[in-house]
Parts: structure tokens; C-alpha cells; sequence
């Protein structure tokens, strides 16, 4: 089950599509023709919020279509929707993981710098942009604009001191996130809150893969192309602290709610990696992918 | 102008009160007996982001109600109002500046850990609770928790890229947050943000006082007291970083949005601080007392 979240003749409209984003499927056009008397969720995050109930309706929707005779008349073609991030506006700041692997941590610092607890920080709500949205260069802010390619995990359920073998019930599925940093204020700044949160820096999507549709979501293919030059490639197994250790710790003493967003922290390959670095410029194009999940492109500009 | 949220027969009204808090106005009241055709906000937060509208609208509902000969029958007496959080839920993280006042560097560190440049990290808004609620302990979390009194603002304007000497502009008033924080949590995860959002570690209020009513904002005494003892004494000229650096800073390439709060940094006396430190025990009642704003109470459970 691939959600996403479309601008629809100006609408904003909850979408399904498959791996392939071969079709689109408008739900709330099917909802209504299925004549569900329950309330449609006017945004993904709303979805997300009901809870299992809406993973359910979802599944019943998509079953009823591919039953019509007319099945096709509720396809839209790709071209006539504009993606938005899967969830707009969260209703909290992004929960990042920083140095989750080890050979970033590497190209960044050295043997010490290796954690030995989970770092966790923050990007403001409104760094959020969707798939094909330019990411501002913000020239007059910093000059070492940055990728990272990321496994986001978006959570389903709320929960406060959740159990490692308990995690995969407070999951609601996962997404790709760019979580573009400027490595100046980064450094400047000593938090790391400021160089994570510039408007713009956090591409998100294109789709909310429900967790049904991943079995192993420690074993995933994640790449970030640059201009089509592949600048980091590595597998999600390679996390120094796995996603159930991730929730475990974030939830010790804080709850986590339906919608929130955590980002499990990017491999070696960002651009301040390099000898001499190579930052973002304007126009540069990219391209997050994820195994079983998409691609996310963004342009800089 | 000192406004408030309360609960009031089970719904959360926005109430009006004085410096000495001798009376509360339940505004919706107010609003509705004066025949208003307006939308009353159902938030305080709802009313800040309608703008210099809502605070006109208020003072107009003050002064109609001190016209009338019932004026009594639109106060409300303090014990039959729970008081809240003004703002309950922000719609993103709190913002928060580390390492702001000198003698508390000090006391935590070095002359070294003197910043150069502004820390900002952030509060997950599941920690905010109101006056007088409780603030767990998290003794299977943390066994270092500690107070830290600050004087907060409210954004009252979206913006970005403001100029310090328009900051007044974009500034709705201040209130008062408790920054509780789990120091062996904080140390642990290097990144502040885990030690600072255990759930109901940032007490704020008891009331959002408007930016009119202060003159200087940078002239404030700042005390802190635990079980009634003295334990941190500043004036808010003591700060590295003033609020139009602050504002400035933050805003260069982010936007900041109304109804965000800045928390603008602790003065020296935390329980870290002490040798050995004095951290926060079951029932310990914490009181946070800002001039020109009023007492933020809390015990802890």
C-alpha cells in the first residue's frame, strides 16, 4: 500500500499508487462512489491519525475498484496531479537520527565520533517540501548547502516507553527524506537544530509505504544521486542503532504520536565527505531512492 | 494585556486577567453579550495567529465590559477556573537558546563554553504542561532532573529574515516556560533535544502577557525558587544573546510563524550548578517568577 498526498484541480487529495507508481487512484472519488457513510480524512496525516481503521477502508477501496467494470475511471494520470510531501505540515518538528552509520561518521570525524547513544535533533516543520519542489540555495545564509539521504519512519499509533519487540506495532510505514543541512551553521552553531532548518531543506516523499507492504525494512537499498552520479549507496542494515533500538529511546519518557516523522540517519557520501567537498549549487538535481519506496527528486535553485 | 487559557465547565476559554491577577474575564463571554458578529477564536493560539485584529478586539471588550453596569458578572473568580498552558499544543517544537547567560556557562563549564555563536535546540510540544500541573519525575528515565527558569516570547507575525530592529514587529509578548531537563540525558545524547522533551518537562504560563504592556523586555528580573529557597536571581540585560539577536538569527532563511515560542536561556543557580548538585526530588515545588509577568508554579511528582 502506497499513499500519497496530490494537489488535485487544486484540491489537496489522499492518493494511492503502487511501486511502480503506475496508476493513481483518487480514494476520496472512490470513497464516495463506494457511498461510504464514514467521514473521509481530508489529509494523509488525518488517515494516519484514525489509525487501523484507515489502513483498513484503504484496503477495501483499492478491493472495489479493481472489481468495476469502470475501474479505470478512477485512475488519474500522472501528469494531471502535482505530489505533495506525504505529510505537509507535521504537527511537530522532525525527529532526526544523527551519525547512525558508521562510515559517515567517518567522513565527517573520526574513530571517536562514533556514538555510543543515539543523537537526536530536530528539523522545524517548515523546512517540509514535496517530491519536484526546489530546494532554495539560501546563498545569502550559508555556503556548504548538503545532502543527505534518508529512511524516514512515520509513526501510527502513540506510545510513551515503547518495548524493542513492541515497535513494529507503533509503525505506520516509512518514506524518504532529504534532511538537506547547511554544514556552516551546522558547525557554527554547535546544535545542530539551526544548519537542519532552513525553509526548504526537508524534501519528503513521494509515498508512505504502509509497513505490511516491507518486510524487512533493515535491509533496504538507500542512494542518493547527485546529477545522476551515484554519491551514496548502502543498506539500511548498516545503521549503528536499528530502528526498534531508534523508537525504544525516543519513547523512554516522551510520547510518540500518529504522524510523527523520524528520519534513521544518512550514509557516507554527503557532499562535506569529499576532499575538497562538493556543496550543492544552483541547479543541481537530487535524487533520493529507496528500495521499495520511490525515488525523491529535488531540484536546487 | 495579560491573557490566559483556562478551563472553564469542561472547555477551554481564553481569559483577560491584570499583573495581579485580582480578576479573570472570560472573554467569549465578553464577546458574545456585546453582540460581536466576529468568530471568536476557540484558542489563544487561534487568537494569536488572527494577529493585531484579536488585540484590538480584546482591548475593546475590556474596555466595554469596565462600561457596564453587570461589569462583575463577566468575572470569573480564580478557583473555579483550572488555569492552562496558554499555549497547550504549539504546532512545532519549542525553540530554545542554550548557553545564554554567562554565570550559568560558568557554573556548567568553562569560560571555553562561552558561545560565540547563538545554540538553539528544541522542547517536543508533548512536554508542555500548564501552571500548577504536576511534573513527573521520569525515575526510570533520569536521575538528574533539574529546573531552569526563562522568560519565553511568542511570535505574534510570520516572518523571515528580520532585521533586529524590526523584531518588535513580529513579537506577539512573553510568558514564562520552565526548561526541566534530565542532565544525565542531555550529556548522554550529546544533541540537547532527548534530556529536554521528557513529557511535561516545559511548564509554561500562567499568562502570554502582550509585547505593550513591557516596556523593556531586556530589563526583567528572572528568579527561580525551589520549595521557596532562592535558587536562581538574574535580570534578563544578563543575556549573551539579546532578543533581537535572537530573533534575527533564527529567522535568517527560517520562517518563523505566530504562536511560536522562544524560550531565550537560563541564568546561573540550576541544581547542576551545586556542589553536589541539587537535583529536583518528589515533591518539590518549583516556582519560576518573572517581573511584569507573574509566578509559574509546578510541583514535582
Amino acid at each position: 500500500m502506497h499513499l500519497l498526498s496530490m494537489e488535485l484541480n487544486g484540491e489537496v487529495r489522499i492518493g494511492l499508487t503502487d511501486e511502480a507508481q503506475l496508476y493513481i487512484i483518487d480514494l476520496k472519488k472512490v470513497h464516495e462512489a463506494k457511498g461510504e457513510e464514514s467521514i473521509w480524512p481530508s489529509t494523509l496525516l488525518e488517515g494516519i491519525e484514525i489509525g487501523e481503521d484507515f489502513v483498513h477502508t484503504v484496503a477495501n477501496l483499492r478491493d472495489w475498484v479493481f472489481t468495476q467494470r469502470n475501474s479505470k475511471d478512477y485512475f488519474i494520470p500522472m501528469k494531471e496531479v502535482r505530489l505533495l510531501a506525504p505529510i505537509q505540515r507535521p504537527r511537530k518538528n522532525i525527529f532526526c537520527v544523527g551519525k547512525n552509520y558508521r562510515e559517515h561518521v567517518l567522513e565527517m570525524g573520526t574513530e571517536e565520533d562514533i556514538p555510543e547513544h543515539i543523537m537526536i535533533f530536530t528539523k522545524a516543520p517548515t523546512c517540509v517540501i514535496g517530491p519536484d519542489e526546489n530546494i532554495p540555495l539560501h546563498e545569502e545564509v550559508t555556503c556548504q548547502l548538503d545532502y543527505e539521504g534518508e529512511l524516514a519512519i512515520v509513526i501510527g499509533k502513540a506510545g510513551k516507553g515503547i518495548a524493542k519487540e513492541d515497535v513494529m506495532d507503533y509503525i505506520f510505514g516509512y518514506t524518504i527524506v532529504n534532511d538537506v543541512t547547511a554544514r556552516d551553521l551546522q558547525k557554527r552553531h554547535k546544535q545542530f537544530f539551526l544548519g537542519k532548518s532552513l525553509d526548504g531543506t526537508c524534501p519528503m516523499g513521494p509515498v508512505i509505504v504502509h509497513k505490511s507492504a516491507i518486510d524487512d525494512p533493515q535491509s533496504l537499498e538507500v542512494k542518493t544521486l547527485v546529477n545522476g552520479e551515484v554519491r551514496q549507496i548502502a543498506s539500511t542494515e548498516q545503521m549503528i542503532f536499528t530502528i526498534p533500538e531508534i523508537i525504544a529511546t525516543i519513547s523512554k519518557g516522551m510520547t510518540l504520536e500518529p504522524g510523527d516523522i523520524i528520519a534513521t540517519g544518512t550514509p557516507a557520501g554527503v557532499g562535506k565527505g569529499f576532499n575538497p567537498p562538493r556543496f550543492l549549487t544552483g541547479g543541481d538535481v537530487v535524487e533520493v531512492c529507496l528500495e521499495k519506496i520511490g525515488t525523491l527528486k529535488n531540484r536546487v535553485k
